[in-house]
Parts: C-alpha cells; structure tokens; sequence
C-alpha cells in the first residue's frame, strides 16, 4: 500500500498540555489510519521541531507529505510562521518534499476550523461536565 | 422542556479568526441541540466579556448553566483565569450562578483535549488537502 506521511504540527508550550494533545493525537490517528505514516513537529519550545521532523521523513517510504496544524483558527502561526518552516510561500498550500533524490508533493491542511465536528466535541463536553450536577 | 445554557468561551484575538470560530460554533450548536441556550464569552480583546455573558444568563428560563472552554488544552487560562472570571475557585468544576433570586448549578467543562473526535477531524483536514494533490 502507498503511505502518506502527516506531519501533525504544535504549538509547543512550557507546560506539557500542549505536547501531550499533539502526541496523544498522532498516536490515535496512526493506530486508525494505517494509510498515515504520522510524525509530531512543534514550532516553539518543544521538541522535535518541525525541521527536524521533517527531516526524518526523508527515511520514509511514503508519496506525498500532508502538514496538519494542530491549532484552533488561522492567524499569523498558520499564515507566516509553519509556511516559512516547511519551505512553502506565503498564500501558498502546496509545494514539494525532496526524498531520497525524488520530489512528492506537500500540502498544507487547514487547522481545526469551524466544524461540526468542533460543535460536536463542545456539546460531549458540556454534557460530560453536566452529568455531575 | 427545561433549558441549560452554554457559556462558550473564547481566548479572543486581535485577528478576527478566534471571534469567528467561536460564534459560528455556538450558532452550529445552538442549531444542533435546542437543549441549550448557548451564549459567547471572550476571556481577552473581544467583546462580549464572559462576565458580561454571565450576566445575560440571569435573565434566561435555564436549570443549570455549563461554562465550556473552546481552547486545545490546559494552561493556565484554563486553570486559573476562567475559573476567576466565573466565580469558581481554581481547582474546582462546580459551583452555583444567582438567577432571578434562585441558585442554579454551574458547571465547567473541559476544553478540547485528547479525543477521537479531534483525531478524526485533523484527518478529515487532511484528506481535504490531499484532495488538491
């Protein structure tokens, strides 16, 4: 089968929440998505950082790289920042990854969004919280 | 049918990206599950406050109120800074909100966090941009 690598971007946080939702969430979609070859990037303060997690799958048999940034909205991270570290111009959400003297494609998903999925986690949530009353 | 209300929190942001997603994901509840009287509440820069929102619940016909946190993870927002805007002492997740000369149970959810419904959204994000490969 033909693998896709996903590089699951962070924030990165001096307390371990941050880094422990990302890897968490690496961890369920790998074990749910055989399709998915998933490595974890954070751009500040934790490690790896998203250079060096791309680098590594530079050893992975994989034909295209998707970058998945785990944060709530768009805004000057989404925008500026994670595409200047994966090498794609601003505006842009596709480039190419070099592996092993051949080039795939990259592209860059969108954050978390408005999505019912979102609205969804909210009210399982809230009703978690509610059955305490 | 008694009614609860939702506090929706947001971080807010001087981008409108945070504001939007908040609103449009209370609308998309709001929407979905008619059980709630669902409200917006900024802990920074956006308008309304979560004390000012607080303040419209008074005059909701609601049994119970659940305050939930539209952010990734714990932090110190969630830990301390919520918890002072909604009168509960850090550490807890219960307490009452005066409504109308009556107490009502006030709740406080978890944000975001590890779960499959996030995992299960950052692959929909990611087919969606492999879709452009």
């Amino acid at each position: 089968m033909s693998k896709k690598g996903m590089l699951l971007v962070g924030h990165g946080s001096t307390m371990p929440y941050n880094k422990e939702l990302i890897e968490s969430t690496a961890k369920m979609i790998a074990a749910q998505t055989p399709e998915f070859v998933v490595k974890c990037g954070f751009m500040n303060i934790n490690k790896p950082s998203i250079k060096e997690s791309l680098a590594e799958f530079s050893k992975e048999n994989i034909d295209a790289l998707v970058v998945v940034p785990l944060f709530l909205a768009k805004g000057v991270h989404i925008e500026k920042d994670i595409p200047g570290e994966i090498g794609l111009p601003e505006g842009t959400k596709k480039g190419t990854f070099g592996l092993n003297g051949k080039t795939i494609p990259l592209v860059y998903a969108d954050p978390i969004g408005i999505d019912p999925l979102l609205a969804e986690l909210m009210v399982k949530n809230a009703h978690k919280a509610l059955a305490h009353v």
